[in-house]
């Protein structure tokens, strides 16, 4: 039997916003870089309790990478997969050290107060759906560039993923996903100017 | 005018036990591996509210480095200072990419379910002195050699660190430090056996 992959929903996500939305299991979530150099910072927490969450720290452990590759799972808090990358149409350029921006960064660098966050993006997408979490976890940085030197010093670069192009993840629970189109426009990651992200929710192909 | 450095408490850590600690800002915690290979995860709360703690994340956004050397801050969920390497006797392999062992762990393992672990130790030396904290933050793993290579795979070698080999961290503000000699017997960071550490909290230096 062959299914096609079906889009189930289409999210467009503001530059410098973030949303959240239910997957379930088998479902796959496509992250879109609408216009290119666009930063996606990403959550995932468990769908009956938010306090098991995706973790870096436990994946890492659990790939024995820095960042994982197609193929590789994101595990929890609790060490049960919640994600996997399944498709990368971009330069396969992705973050997973770095903590989120949050009102802390955005005053070390003299913005105004009111400047927006992918931490504070996090609670206000879930608050959205009814939900709320005690900490920020640190994201998987979707087309994030932070090269690292053969002596483990990093480097901010922009991100190289051109328009459309997109990375895709398959749930392996239930879960909640929280994109935030990174609103970072005082270093250069997204080449200055925070556009949009898109997200499309797929049924999952069967071969 | 120069004060020479005071010892104020020495605590031994049992091979696999954790302790926590109270640090005043200004004072050293000397971590010692008293008989060498011995992996410690480090663990720092501020002292008034254990919601803030130091994050692995922020810390490497911070200092843009895999791994801090002598000399830098490591910082907390609000980027505020918490700490500073300020000495280091062993080989100078530190890990801060690595979560800390916990019961899930142990269970991939097929170890007994009653297996001491990291987190459980953190757990453990926060409540015998009064505190909870509702997470494990990613732990400083001193002495832990967690080699990357280009490609960005991690291997997971046995500590180098010799008998006698010590690294000082200065405390930024007032905080609890918390440190897990670390019980893993069943793969090779700490040579197969677990072996005991030593703190020592002492006075700082005035030059």
């Amino acid at each position: 039997m062959t299914q096609a992959t079906q889009v189930c929903a289409s999210i467009d996500i503001p530059a410098g916003e973030g949303r959240a939305v239910h997957v379930d299991a088998g479902q796959r979530v496509k992250i879109i870089d609408v216009e290119g150099r666009q930063v996606g910072d990403v959550f995932a927490f468990a769908r009956g309790d938010v306090r098991e969450y995706h973790s870096a720290s436990h994946t890492r452990a659990h790939v024995n990478r820095l960042f994982p590759a197609v193929g590789e799972q994101f595990v929890t808090s609790l060490r049960r997969p919640i994600l996997t990358l399944v498709e990368d149409s971009s330069p396969g350029r992705h973050d997973m050290l770095i903590a989120a921006c949050d009102a802390a960064r955005y005053a070390a660098l003299a913005a105004p107060s009111d400047h927006a966050s992918c931490a504070q993006n996090m609670h206000d997408a879930l608050a959205a759906i009814g939900l709320s979490a005690d900490l920020v976890p640190q994201p998987i940085n979707v087309f994030m560039d932070i090269p690292v030197s053969n002596d483990g010093a990093l480097t901010w670069e922009t991100a190289t993923s051109r328009p459309g192009d997109s990375i895709t993840f398959r749930a392996e629970m239930d879960c909640v996903l929280v994109v935030s189109a990174c609103p970072q426009d005082l270093v250069d990651i997204n080449a200055g100017a925070p556009s949009p992200l898109r997200l499309q929710i797929e049924n999952g192909a069967t071969a």
